[in-house]
């Protein structure tokens, strides 16, 4: 029997078989799907002992977001957020024209390679306290002005004309870190206006790290 | 009329529509293009003067890859990859399994987003020339470390089982640049075996650096 066919004997138990995420509030990627979640409409149960033994045997990896659902434990918020655009087809985060979708996918991966995995935490740790201020300005900024530009030419109420998609939800976090350090949004207006129209939604604002179980925590 | 719409004026002129691929012979990401291309049986015309006033008018942001394809310019190696798959079913680079693709896209970006941005060389000239072997070989270590495990889980004779996919597309290059790094690929078992497996393919070997013709003038 493959690994992938196996039963996920370490699935969480669920009365009503609900979603569970772990998801750690400050982290990018858990927030976008937190997003995707909440767009969609799907409800969730949330944990987030992420450091416990037992989400090691969730996620070798130790990594966050996992999301159990449909008997499978998913990895990689982009993975994710695909897989339940593909199951569960209401409120579509993904044009249905093929060159939309792939200018979709365009944004999310400026955002989600190129940009936030030169500024997380632990990169940032690397780099050293009196530089990664500077280091995480350089990057975000290249790919703001990268972004900027894409967004500037597909752009309408969100960053793919007038559907939200999952370009929308990598924007979210990302602009938040943006202002995390000090980058001047004024040079990006057309981020700037969508991130701001995005704020206004009350189910994405619901998924902000402030409004998470584990914020008090820290 | 929107940037979408408008017609391409500066796409290529190719006798016989074929796709125009923008590409530098060392970077991973044509390199993934090439191989899905390949594997794809789509032929193709290769561009290499990326540095070219010409290309700033295809890029704006003069990365690579780029694929003028359908009279649309197309950028993100892994955006292309799946407007490949879905304009062009033959040969498939995705499970139809939505889990089983869930999977294909988490080895997808565990390459993509979590090691090669970061020993990417922009990244690694900033870094400087003193310790940028170390922090490659840091990053891409980490990475591999958790590639093995998914790999160890998921792989047949390809990432996926036995069905050649996007994974493989980036495993590749990604093997490649660890080598180039000098990471001791002996403790990737997993890795090791698909690399040598893709390696006999003579499809993929096609795509290689080293068969392309951009590498002679360097």
């Amino acid at each position: 029997m493959s690994a992938l066919t196996k039963p996920a004997d370490h699935f969480p138990s669920s009365d009503d078989a609900k979603p569970v995420l772990y998801s750690s509030c400050m982290s990018s990627c858990s927030w976008r799907v937190r997003i995707a979640l909440g767009l969609k409409g799907i409800p969730y149960d949330i944990k987030t002992d992420c450091k416990s033994s037992e989400y090691k045997e969730v996620n070798p990896m130790q990594q966050v977001p996992a999301l159990c659902i449909d008997g499978h434990t998913l990895c990689d918020s982009v993975a994710i957020m695909q897989y339940l655009d593909e199951t569960r087809p209401q409120h579509p985060l993904l044009p249905q024209d093929p060159y939309k979708r792939a200018k979709v996918l365009q944004i999310v991966h400026i955002i989600c390679s190129g940009i936030q995995p030169l500024q997380n935490t632990c990169v940032l740790a690397r780099v050293g306290e009196e530089e990664s201020l500077e280091w995480a300005q350089h990057w975000i900024s290249r790919g703001f002005d990268a972004l900027e530009k894409v967004l500037s030419e597909s752009s309408g109420k969100f960053c793919m004309g007038d559907e939200i998609s999952m370009a929308d939800c990598c924007l979210v976090p990302q602009v938040f870190n943006a202002r995390r350090y000090q980058i001047n949004l004024d040079l990006y207006p057309t981020i700037q206006r969508l991130d701001h129209g995005l704020g206004t939604n009350t189910t994405i604002r619901a998924c902000h790290p402030y409004n998470q179980p584990d914020y008090l925590q820290k």
